[in-house]
């Protein structure tokens, strides 16, 4: 059964996948992107963002390759997809990720307000949904033929279906920052502590790797 | 100088020091102790409670013993102290700790009622303030003549002294547990980023320790 997944999801040490103040150069807010610093000297953000050094292997990029194993589509929060808000004034960002976006697979932005479909170079599409996260989910699996589903982000569509008992799997990595405000992951989610537990807890030199299930 | 320190203050993973429902069977409410496994059987802990086992050593037992250096005073919220809320119905809960309390040195107790000091075995004192943070910090540093002030918990009393500034030093331990609702440490607390950061990041096989400080 292919399953829905959240991987490699980065939090701060206080429960914050962003700062206050994104913009269209600060994607985590203001200082945000120390979140990811664990992740970009990593041989598969380097591959990924074909820079001619080989960056390290080790732990963290065993697991942010594996995270991407057998992932189908992506399901994604409108927040993830760009720095605006409110009503679409025109179509003409295609996404944080430049002309070949690292998906290579269909990806579902979840969006009160419609907006055409497009496609990108090696696969990625965007669909925009405004029918809610249940019908995100079965265009996301539909669209994945078997493969797994990842809800991508951010923390509000995670916290979303974390709440409705929807995710099987999440791997998190708590990273060492302090973030003091934000988006908060862990908020409203009275109740999953019934039904997940955490199942395996991998620290790095860097981060703390958790995989949180769904309990037997 | 000496110093407002936490150490080796347990959080779970989602941000919670306790779960919901203490009372005098459950002091970290329902189903709360298991944010303490990674302690019960380390060497200091056996020790303190007089087992007749020798208990784990390593990185664990190291961080805990150190925890305990150096400290003079111990500064704590009243549910800390006990399960009681609300006026004092009597006097003759004297916490959770038996006959001879851990501490050794006087403690503090945040409360919002008046109760009389009291002393216990080994030089533990229970001394009442219900006049601030700032008069149980005073008293505090006075009592610990020239040693560290520990604020000992729980997550309420963490969060006022660390929201004004005053700690100096906290060491975390993150467990991976996964509580869902309880008493958050990491709440309303904008702001801290800026004043504080994350100077070391020391995993075990069990749990994540955190070393946070003021910022230079």
């Amino acid at each position: 059964m292919p399953k829905l997944v959240v991987r490699a999801f980065a939090v701060s040490i206080d429960g914050f996948s962003a700062a206050p103040g994104q913009t269209l150069q600060a994607p985590f807010g203001k200082d945000g992107l120390r979140l990811m610093n664990w992740f970009f000297p990593t041989q598969f953000f380097k591959t990924m963002t074909r820079q001619p050094t080989a960056g390290e292997t080790g732990l963290d990029n065993d697991m942010v390759t594996k995270a991407e194993h057998g992932i189908g589509a992506t399901i994604m929060g409108r927040n993830m997809f760009g720095p605006e808000r409110g009503p679409w004034a025109n179509e003409d960002w295609k996404g944080w990720w430049g002309e070949e976006p690292p998906y290579h697979h269909p990806v579902f932005v979840l969006s009160h307000h419609a907006h055409s479909r497009f496609e990108m170079k090696g696969g990625t599409s965007f669909t925009f949904v405004n029918d809610g996260i249940e019908s995100a989910l079965k265009q996301a699996f539909e669209a994945a033929k078997g493969k797994d589903v990842r809800i991508g982000g951010g923390a509000s569509t995670v916290r979303q279906y974390w709440k409705a008992g929807l995710i099987d799997e999440l791997h998190l990595v708590q990273v060492p920052v302090l973030f003091g405000q934000g988006e908060r992951v862990f908020e409203g989610l009275g109740g999953i502590e019934d039904k997940y537990e955490v199942a395996e807890f991998t620290p790095s030199k860097a981060v703390t790797h958790l995989r949180i299930v769904k309990k037997a």
